[in-house]
C-alpha cells in the first residue's frame, strides 16, 4: 500500500508541496524553496528552526516539549526538523527561521555584517551660488556632502545643473562609495532597490530587494526562468564552441541572456511597484562561462586546457555596458571567480556559508552538470570542479526529465517500490533525486549490486520479496527495474530504470566521489573534521541525504552534519547587494582558494575507478 | 614715402610674412606665430635668441659681436631681438630659440619636468597559461607589467584573450598611471601619439605630438580652424542663450565642435602619416563655457549671475564618449579653470608661463573678446576676467576686420602714415593691432586729444605737418582720420578710422585696464614689484608694446618686461600631454587662484570712468 501523499503550504509565500507521508517539515519546506535554519543539523536542540501550524497540529514531540513554552505549543508552533508531515498542513515560516538570515549569523564571531548597501542615497541641501560663494556646482555639492573625494563622471557633471537648480535646493546624492553615481532632484531616499542574479547554465534566478529599508532585512522578490542559452547548448563547453564558430556568436549569447534578464528586472519590478529605474546596483554570480558571457568577455580560454578565466577579480562596470535595462548608472558587480570551472557562484556559496569566517573545517557542494566542491576554514579554502554530467539534472536518462511537475523525485523501496512525484499527480518520468533514490534504495533491497548490475529477472537474489522480483522486466536486452507500472504514468508506459541509467549515475557520482576525495586529501583534513557538509544547488532540496550517502554522491559523514542549504549562491549574490563589506570576504574567498585541476591527475584517476564500485552496506 | 615691406621666411616651418622695414625679427617670428625666446626682455644679453640667417645676412650689431663668436657670426647667426629687418630673409628657427622649451625652463629651479607623458605604452612577455601557471589572464598580464594594482576596464577585458593569444605573446599595455587604457597584440611601442587642443571662441588650435619619443620634445603638426560655433553667436554668452533657447541647441553645439575637432586630427594624423587609432590621448584647454560645450556640460550657469562654473576641476573621460575620433579607449583630459569667466586656457598660460612655480611677481594678459588677466608668484594667484569686447578682434570698428590676409596690423604716424598689411598686399581693413597703433600714434601726433576726440579738419594743431592734416576727414558728421588713401586701398574707398572707432578703443581699452588695475590691488603689489608682463594671444603677437603702453590698455612697465608669448594657453595644453606631473601644477593653479569679480565692484566702475581718458604724453 504505498504511503498516503500530504499536501503542504507555505506562508507567507502560499507555495505548496506534496509530500509522502513521513517527510520532515524541513524536507518539505526544502521542496517549496524554502530553506529552513538547522544550525544544530536537524537534531532538534536548537531550535531555529520553529515554524507556527496554522491548521491542525499533529502533537509534540520530546524536542517540541523541550524547547518551545506549552504556551508556544497551544499556539501550533514546532520544530520543522523534528515534525514527520502525517496530514495536510498550512504552515508559517517566520523569517528567522530562514536559512537566508541564518547563513549570515550560523559561523564565526564577526559572521553578522552591518546592513550597508554598496549604493546608497542622501539628500543633502545645496547652497545656490551667490556673490559670496562662487564656488562652481560641484564644489557646492562637494560641500553639501562634506566630502572632497566625492568621484563624479561625466554622467553626473550632464545632470547636474539642472539637478540643482529644480525644486527647493534639495538633491539626492546616489552614492557608490566615494563615487557619485548620480544626483536627482528632490529627496528620493524612499526609493532604493537592488538585484541579485544567480546565472546557472541552465536557470536563472533573481532577486529584487529593497535597499533602502534596513528593516526588511534583504527580503526579496524572487523570479526564475531557463536560461535562454539552452538553445545553443547544453552545457558550458558547448556555449563556447557555439561562441568560437560563429562570427557573432559570443554577442548572440550575450544578448540573448541580457534580453531574459531585462524581462525579470521588468517582472519582479512590476510585481513590486517599483520603476526600473529605482534599481541602482545589480550583483550577479554564475559559473565563469556564465559570467564571462554576461559581461561580453570572451569566455574561450576557459574551454582549452589548461581551462583559465579571463578575469578572477569581481568586476564592476554600469549596467548599461552590458545592456541591462535599469537606472542609466546602475553599477553592476559581478562577484569573483576561483577558476575556469569554479565560479563567483561558488564564491558566492561559499560567502553564504561562511566558510571563511569559521574556525571549523566545512566541506560545500554544489551538484550540478559543472558541479563544484569547496573546502576548508578561515585559514584557506581548496575547490575543484567536478564533471558529473547532466544525468542528475536528468539528461542521458531514459525517463529522465528536470525537477518539474509530473518528476518522480523520491523512491522508497520496502515489499514494493512506493514513489513521490512532484506537484502529486502521475509521473511521467524521474529526475535527479529520483534516480539517486531509486538506485540506493535499489542497492539496498539487493536488486543492483555493488558493481551497479541489475539483478536479471531470472536470477533475482532470493530474499528479494515476490512483489520486488516483478518490477524487474527485460528492456534492450538487458535488465531494467520497473519504477512507477504502466497503470500508474501519466503515459500510460511504464517507467523504467535502465541498465544504461545506473551506469549513467555511476558515472556521475563516481566524478563527484572521487573529486571530493582528492579535494578532501589535498587540503589536508581528514574525514572526521569536517564539522558540516553543505550541499546547495536547487538539485540539493530534493535529495535525502541516507540515499546520497548510500550511492557515495557525499561523504560518509553523520547525518546532521549534511545540511541543506538551497540556492546559496544566490544569497551569496544577495548578501553582496545588501552587506556592502561582504565584498571584501568574496574577494578573500576568491583569493584564498586553491584551485585542484582533477584533470590529468593519476590520483583522481584512481579513485574514478574505485568510485565506479557502490560501497558495502556497512560503508566498507 | 612708405617704408619698404621685406618678406621673411621660417624654416623649417616654410612660414612667410611680410613686414616693414625697422620690425625686430622677433616681432616679424612673432607674426608667423613663432614665439620665440627672450628672458632678457629683448636687450640682446641673454643670447636666448640666436637663430640662423640663411640669406644675405645684415651685419652684426654690438650685442651680436658680444654673444656670438666670430665663427658663428660668419656662419649667419644673429640674435633675432637685435636685428631690425631690412631686407628679404630666410630664417632658421633652432628648437632651443623658441618659446615653448623657455617657457619651461623659464621660472623657479623646478621648472623643468621631466618628459613622462600621462599615457605610455610598455611592451611585456605575458606567459601562457599551463597546469602549472593556472592563472587568469589578467593575473598573468599582471604579473608581467609587474603591478598587481593595475586597473582595467571591460574594453580591456574584452580585448585581451585575443591579444593574448595572437603574435609570439608580446603585447603591448598602453598606461595612463595604473590605468590599463588597452592592450595591443605585439610591440607596437614605437608609436605613440597625442593631440593637444585650445578651444577658443573664435579660433580651434590643434596639435599632434609624437609621445612615443622623448627626443622630439614635444615638437607638435599644427593646425588652425575657425570654431563651427560662430554661426551660433559670436561670443559664448550669445552661445548659452542659443543652447538655452533650443531644445537640442546643446548637443548642437557640441556635435559641431567635435566635428571640427574631428577633421583637424584627420588633418593632423595626415600630414604626419600617422593612423588616429594610435592616439590615445587629447587634453583641452579653453574658455569655460568651450570647455564645457565640448563634454555636453550645459554651461547655462556661466551666464547667470554669479556666474559659476559647473566644473573647476580638471575632467577625465574616454574620448569617445564626446565623439572624438581617435583610438575608442583614449583619454581626453580637460584641464582645471579658475571660474566662469576664467577658464582653463588661462591654468594652461599660468602653467606655460610656470606663474606658480615662481618667486618674482608675474601679471599674465590675455586680451580678447573675453580677455582674462592673472597675476602672482609661487605663494598664489589673482585672477579676473575682462569683459573687452570685440573692437580688439575687428568687431564694431567701421572697417575693422580680423587679423587675417589684407588687415592693417601696423601704423606709424610720422610726417605721413604709414602702414604694415598682413600679407604685404593692399589693404582691405584695420583689425586690432592696427586700431591699437593707429590710436597711439594719432594720439602722439595730437590729431586725437585725452578725451578721445579726434581734432575737427578745421581745427587741426598748428604744429602738425600739413602732410598729416588732409588726413582728417568728416565722416558722418564727426572727424575721422584716413588710414589708407582710397587709391592705396583694395576696395577703392579709403580705410578710416571714425570717431565711434576711437569710441569703441576706449571702451575696450578702459576695460582692460580697470582690471588690470583692480586685479594688481586686489593682489597686494605694487607695479614696480612687477617682474614681467606676458602678453599671451595670437593679437598679441602683432601689437608693439609701446603703442599698446600708450593707450593704456598694458600697465606702464619698463618696455623689458613685457613679453609676446604667443598662444601660451595651447603650450600649457601641449605641457599637460607631455608632462604628466604638470598636471599636478595646473591642478594647483586652479585651486591656488582667487577669483575677482569685477562686475558690480564700486572700484572698478571708478577705474573704468578714470581710463576713459588716456593718460598724457608723460604717463600721467
Amino acid at each position: 500500500v504505498p504511503r498516503p501523499v500530504c499536501r503542504v503550504t507555505f506562508q507567507p509565500e502560499g507555495r505548496s508541496v506534496f509530500v509522502l507521508a513521513g517527510t520532515t517539515l524541513v524536507e518539505a519546506a526544502g521542496r517549496a524553496g524554502i530553506i529552513l535554519n538547522q544550525p544544530c543539523g536537524g537534531e532538534g536542540t536548537c531550535g531555529k528552526c520553529r515554524v507556527e501550524l496554522l491548521s491542525d497540529a499533529p502533537p509534540p514531540g520530546d524536542h517540541d516539549c523541550r524547547l518551545l513554552g506549552m504556551e508556544q505549543l497551544d499556539a501550533g508552533w514546532r520544530l520543522a526538523c523534528q515534525l514527520s508531515v502525517d496530514r495536510d498542513l498550512l504552515v508559517s515560516v517566520p523569517w528567522e527561521a530562514r536559512f537566508f538570515e541564518q547563513v549570515i549569523l550560523a559561523e564565526g564571531a564577526d559572521a553578522s555584517y552591518p546592513f550597508r548597501p554598496n549604493v546608497r542615497k542622501v539628500v543633502v541641501r545645496v547652497p545656490g551660488p551667490s556673490v559670496h560663494d562662487q564656488r562652481c556646482d560641484l564644489d557646492r555639492l562637494r560641500g553639501a556632502v562634506a566630502s572632497r573625494g566625492l568621484q563624479v563622471d561625466l554622467s553626473v557633471l550632464r545632470s547636474l545643473p539642472s539637478a540643482l537648480r529644480q525644486g527647493d535646493g534639495a538633491v539626492t546624492v546616489v552614492l557608490e562609495g566615494r563615487k557619485v553615481q548620480g544626483v536627482q532632484p528632490g529627496d528620493t531616499t524612499a526609493t532604493l532597490f537592488g538585484v541579485a542574479f544567480d546565472i546557472g547554465t541552465t536557470s536563472l534566478v533573481g532577486a529584487l530587494v529593497d535597499l533602502a529599508d534596513p528593516t526588511a532585512h534583504g527580503q526579496a522578490t524572487l523570479q526564475a526562468r531557463t536560461n535562454p542559452q539552452v538553445h545553443f547548448g547544453d552545457d558550458v563547453v558547448s556555449r563556447i564552441a557555439y561562441a568560437q564558430s560563429h562570427a557573432d556568436g559570443l554577442q548572440k549569447l550575450q544578448s540573448r541572456l541580457v534580453a531574459c534578464l531585462n524581462e525579470m528586472i521588468l517582472d519582479l519590478c512590476q510585481e513590486r511597484g517599483v520603476d526600473p529605474d529605482a534599481v541602482h546596483e545589480i550583483t550577479a554570480v554564475g559559473n565563469t562561462t556564465m559570467s564571462h558571457v554576461l559581461l561580453g568577455i570572451d569566455p574561450s580560454p576557459i574551454a582549452q586546457a589548461p581551462y583559465v578565466a579571463v578575469v578572477r577579480d569581481a568586476v564592476d562596470v554600469r549596467a548599461r555596458e552590458v545592456g541591462l535595462d535599469v537606472n542609466p548608472c546602475a553599477n553592476l558587480h559581478v562577484l569573483p571567480n576561483i577558476a575556469g570551472f569554479v565560479g563567483s557562484d561558488t564564491v558566492g556559496f561559499a560567502l553564504a556559508a561562511g566558510l571563511l569566517r569559521s574556525e571549523r573545517v566545512q566541506l560545500g557542494i554544489d551538484i550540478g552538470t559543472n558541479g563544484e566542491a569547496i573546502i576548508g576554514n578561515r585559514h584557506g579554502l581548496v575547490a575543484c570542479s567536478c564533471a558529473a554530467g547532466p544525468a542528475f539534472e536528468g539528461a542521458r536518462i531514459h525517463h529522465g526529465m528536470r525537477a518539474s511537475e509530473g518528476a518522480v523525485s523520491k523512491v522508497v523501496v520496502n515489499d514494493d517500490i512506493e514513489v513521490g512525484v512532484i506537484g502529486g499527480g502521475r509521473a511521467s518520468g524521474i529526475c535527479g533525486s529520483g534516480l539517486i533514490d531509486a538506485v540506493a534504495e535499489l542497492l539496498g533491497a539487493g536488486l543492483i549490486d555493488e558493481m551497479g548490475r541489475i539483478a536479471d529477472p531470472g536470477s533475482v537474489p532470493s530474499h528479494v520479496p515476490l512483489s520486488l522480483r516483478r518490477a524487474v522486466v527485460e528492456h534492450d536486452g538487458q535488465p531494467a527495474v520497473v519504477i512507477v507500472p504502466a497503470e500508474a504514468s501519466r503515459t500510460g508506459e511504464p517507467i523504467l530504470l535502465t541498465q544504461r541509467d545506473v551506469r549513467e549515475a555511476q558515472l556521475a557520482k563516481a566524478a563527484v566521489q572521487a573529486g571530493i576525495e582528492v579535494l578532501i586529501r589535498e587540503s589536508g583534513v581528514c574525514l572526521e573534521e569536517i564539522s558540516r557538509v553543505l550541499v546547495a544547488g536547487g538539485f540539493g532540496n530534493f535529495i535525502r541525504r541516507s540515499c546520497a550517502k548510500r550511492i557515495g554522491l557525499l561523504p560518509p559523514v553523520s547525518g546532521e552534519k549534511i545540511e541543506f542549504v538551497g540556492n546559496a549562491a544566490a544569497t551569496g549574490a544577495r548578501m553582496a547587494l545588501v552587506y556592502g563589506d561582504s565584498r571584501e570576504e568574496a574577494h578573500r574567498i576568491s583569493r584564498c582558494s586553491t584551485y585542484v585541476e582533477l584533470a590529468g591527475r593519476a590520483d583522481f584517476q584512481q579513485r574514478f575507478a574505485d568510485a565506479l564500485v557502490f560501497a558495502k552496506p556497512d560503508g566498507s
